[in-house]
């Protein structure tokens, strides 16, 4: 087997066994056994704990972000667009809790260069919903009807509570992706206002 | 000086250390020396540099939920509450930025204690602000409309963005506690989709 293909391996199985375990109490051996290799291979192709446990940060933060890309057609107004990229964000991490928990608990609970990883994630997809919500305020509202220290606020409160409903629906038992997703575009674009008046948000009535 | 009163100087000394240097960093003797204090006496009160950040997480955690707690009045109507609660949450973690700093990032970043020191109190916000949005969809759309599951998702996504609003308004230069909670009351109360319609809440309005 190519050494690319093994590689993959060895992080499927240490995605898995950092996810569910933890960090700390993952061991490199059950991490080789689940991947059906030896030891020193796993060290001889990704060198170390902390470089193995990097290479999945690293992973998981690009197959996320392209997930949420990939479902994303600027060409859609912007309630859509947002619905499909909430629905992809929540599709990827429910698929993957085991990817979700190494990137939002296992590497912001072990130090700070895996922190450092996971920020550097964070931020690109903080940049794509700013850019996401700058052009809807400019084509619904104008050029700098919406400020654009308000619309990175803005952002910041969508990609926050994107990250908190993301463990709630993965802790939660019957909480599935698409409601996740309903959840959050419920609030993010009808607001708590609209939800008290009970109108509620919909893909299929716009 | 009585004990309790040089245990706050040394808690003062130690929340402004950690919160500014990160708790890898920081040392004993430069918090001894800020609280003015010898190191063996912060040993002999406080044991260990672990048992003195668990007590800042702890106390900071309380002053936070207090504070938050305080200036909610249950007579006001849900928006007015949230507003209320919003401004204080904002005001006490702009005020006191390292204790922020503490229980946001470095409780979280340093192993699975402290992460669970926070999730008392991240636990303790959740179900305040689930009660909160609980009570104001009873009144507005009577028993049952919104279920309790969408109400809980609610409060996750709420928290989540004010945790993300509190760490990026800290960052941010020239973003004050009454922008970041504007902020976040137009998100949560008129969503985005009111937003773009140049619709905006406001606290005199109403």
């Amino acid at each position: 087997m190519p050494r690319a293909m093994r590689e993959q391996q060895m992080l499927d199985a240490a995605v898995q066994t950092f996810g569910q375990r933890g960090y700390r109490a993952a061991s490199m051996d059950e991490i080789a056994e689940l991947a059906g290799v030896s030891k020193p291979l796993v060290y001889l192709y990704l060198n170390s704990k902390e470089d193995l446990f990097t290479a999945c940060i690293r992973r998981e933060s690009a197959a996320l972000v392209a997930a949420v890309r990939a479902a994303v057609d600027p060409g859609l107004p912007a309630d859509r667009q947002l619905w499909e990229g909430l629905t992809a964000f929540f599709g990827h991490t429910t698929e993957h809790p085991d990817a979700w928990a190494v990137l939002h608990r296992q590497a912001r609970t072990h130090g700070e260069p895996f922190a450092a990883e996971v920020a550097v994630m964070r931020d690109e997809i903080v940049a794509f919903v700013t850019g996401l919500i700058g052009v809807a305020a400019r084509e619904s509202l104008g050029d700098g009807e919406l400020a654009d220290k308000d619309v990175a606020g803005l952002a910041q409160a969508l990609v926050g509570a994107a990250e908190s409903l993301a463990g709630w629906a993965n802790d939660t038992p019957g909480v599935s992706a698409r409601e996740a997703a309903a959840t959050l575009m419920n609030f993010a674009w009808e607001g708590l206002g609209n939800l008290m008046k009970g109108q509620r948000w919909s893909p299929s009535a716009r």
